[in-house]
């Protein structure tokens, strides 16, 4: 067989179905696809191929998929910590979101979190924000994959000056944008239940079926929500999203914090996955989601970062060490969270709650070759008894030495391949010196 | 004034008792120890030294002090993850410590510990083991600072099989190191109440005070050890301590997860300080040290990574993040260990509780040159608003560029200079196939 490009001389952990490792592996793709995954005698020459890439006796797993995050808001990473929700977003992010969020600024930002997220070793992302149409056309520059949503809120939002247009416009976005990149899928994405009123829930989520596609949401992300929702509509954010019937296989529920087993059991039912992030909410103090009670229930729970503004960093590694060690005290449980079931949920789990587990999330013969070849012969790294341990418990994104997406190298001894890195440093800079001096006013 | 060298073209953040940041800051060095720190325009040159560093922009920070780990337990890094800690402890590590523990084995180990510590910018370490000699020797081959202890437990124990003779042993080190090492401080390490008896206790505790050392040892870390002591005593571990009369300020506390107020109280009417391991206890599900409460009331808590068998790593950026994120959710409150209190923790408090505060820990004319400065044009770390809030939520090890300690130049452009790495890696590799072999046979 030819093949476009073969990995050699690595320990291969595949997140297959058998969760196989194979040492001395090597894979071969055509045509961005993976079309053989084998073990070879150590000194055994690889097959030819045009490109050919020395994994140096570290370890190839699929890419990393990140379920939730807003991509724009690495414009916003560190500007406002250690504050109260409600004071971050009223006197921070919304001001900062509602002067500077416009096509141009978006696309920076994009263009920034595009290259943390490759050269921290994930392929695909998941997640929504506003001036989608900017934010897509940024990320197809990067070579990334992902499932872009347009936001869609019932308040003045930018781009979205009048909330009554808001469904029209994410339909728009959406039809425009279905087919017509092979990286893309585009996605529709309600902000939350008590900030979307149930008649745009209804229309946003029939849009996105219309279409085909993921529709997005956060719910129960803190218990106020919970406790207002109770409160005002005698159900609790998940059940109140369940009778306005838009839970099913194609909805992704971003958080889940606050859900009791009632909404847990809605959740299982109707096929919802759960985008779980950890460390936003660790940091904004909204507490810590039932993951092993959801898990235990059957239902398929993903990771994500959430935005740059509340976690501060995009790298999934970090997320999957968080998750497996946080969940393990939560449950006072030393076996909850296995490194098995961690890297599953970063992977194969993370593709099948975007659709797209037929495609990538795997190291598996017809799967998209989406894959990262971590550098293992360093001091933190050693020895290594478990390459599972090592991705969850001790490795980080700066581990990452080479990435491809669909077969193409997009990241090439830790160098981004696609963009250029130095100009878009430059830009953000830019815009942030702005930021900092209106909000140095702001804080005055 | 003539200087060694001098850094400049950096952020300066100090950690000094005004946590003063200095945009465009130099320093100046002289016989190891901070002469100058100033802030100059941009573009005017920096005085003449031997050695001159450009941060190019970067962050330059006191270095790291990790009051925590059992350095040679780098060879068990990932050897067995996702147990129960009784299962963990009595099938895994004691009897790979059993077999695999001697002066060669612990030499390698603590290179490796050490290698990793120092490029991701940890200066000087707290901890202890045994064939504590091997260790100290090993440590001051790789130039970092550290306070290193001699293990005390009334079992057999590598290089102490007659545990009749554990006092004489680590008061034989103790004096041999003293005064020895301009960076290595000998002290004593208690294993813990449970695994000591009082009379242990106090004499351990009796030959550091002869010395003039400090006494380090493990308490209340799991509930198990907290009821047992309660059950067996009549008191919490840390009124069992106390009741022996060794808690003063040179007595170091590890982990004390399970102290109430009474605790608390006697802890800092004593004043311990207090080092706080929070991966390690998440990991192992012990629990979550009550951070906030001790700090509330005067105690000194610093940082540590415990060893490497239940971390996996000796990073201590990540565990800052980890802290300060565990910390807010356990509490419900996002403005709980803010950025700042928490690299404070992991500076100048880690200072403190070893005993070398008037010489390291800040950026402060007088002090000890112990640095870092951070790379900080890469994507993870742009844009930048508030240096703090990188160091804690966003940067990792791999950010470290260089590191001095005492003025000497360790690492540089990510490479350490004092030992040669390759050698190390490859010596534990061979160390742990062993063991991977003998493992395997214990599984089996």
């Amino acid at each position: 067989m030819n093949f476009d490009a073969v990995i050699h001389n690595g320990t291969l952990v595949t997140v297959d179905d058998r969760m196989r490792t194979i040492e001395n592996g090597w894979i071969g793709i055509h045509e961005g696809v993976i079309r053989a995954i084998e073990s070879t005698a150590p000194d055994s020459p690889p097959p030819m191929a045009m490109l050919t890439i020395n994994a140096v006796g570290g370890i190839v797993m699929p890419g990393l998929v990140n379920t939730h995050t807003h991509l724009p808001m690495t414009l916003f990473r560190g500007l406002a910590d250690d504050l109260p929700l409600i004071e971050w977003l009223d006197d921070h992010i919304f001001p900062a979101e509602a002067r500077f969020i416009n096509p141009e600024t978006v696309r920076w930002g994009t263009l920034l979190a595009c290259a943390e997220m490759l050269l921290s070793g994930t392929t695909c992302c998941c997640g929504g924000y506003f001036h989608e149409d900017a934010v897509a056309r940024a990320v197809a520059e990067t070579g990334l994959r992902a499932v872009l949503a347009q936001g869609v809120i019932d308040f003045p939002a930018p781009g979205v000056p009048d909330p009554g247009k808001n469904i029209d416009h994410a339909r728009n976005y959406a039809q425009r944008w279905k087919g017509r990149s092979r990286l893309i899928t585009p996605s529709i994405f309600c902000h939350a239940p008590y900030t979307c009123s149930d008649v745009t829930l209804k229309a946003a989520k029939a849009a996105a079926d219309d279409l085909g596609l993921i529709f997005q949401v956060h719910v129960a992300e803190t218990l106020f929500e919970r406790e207002q929702s109770i409160k005002e509509k005698g159900l609790s954010p998940v059940a109140h999203l369940d009778r306005l019937g838009i839970l099913d296989r194609r909805t992704l529920l971003a958080h889940c914090v606050w859900v009791d087993e009632a909404d847990i059991a809605t959740i299982n039912r109707r096929g919802c996955a759960v985008a779980h992030c950890p460390e936003s909410n660790m940091k904004l103090a909204s507490g810590i989601a039932p993951v092993t009670g959801m898990q235990s229930a059957g239902v398929m729970v993903s990771l994500g970062t959430d935005g740059c503004a509340s976690n501060n960093n995009l790298d999934l590694f970090g997320e999957m060490g968080t998750a497996a060690k946080l969940h393990k005290v939560a449950t006072f449980d030393p076996t909850a969270l296995n490194a098995a079931s961690v890297l599953k949920m970063a992977t194969i789990d993370g593709a099948h709650a975007i659709g797209l587990a037929d495609h990538i999330g795997s190291l598996e013969i017809g799967k998209q070759a989406d894959l990262v070849i971590l550098d293992t012969r360093a001091p933190h790294l050693t020895p290594m008894y478990h390459p599972e341990s090592h991705i969850v418990y001790t490795a980080g994104g700066a581990d990452v030495r080479h990435v491809l997406v669909a077969g193409r190298q997009v990241v090439r001894d830790r160098r981004l391949l696609t963009i250029g890195i130095g100009e878009v440093i430059d830009r953000v800079n830019a815009i942030a010196q702005e930021i900092r001096l209106s909000h140095n006013v702001i804080e005055s």
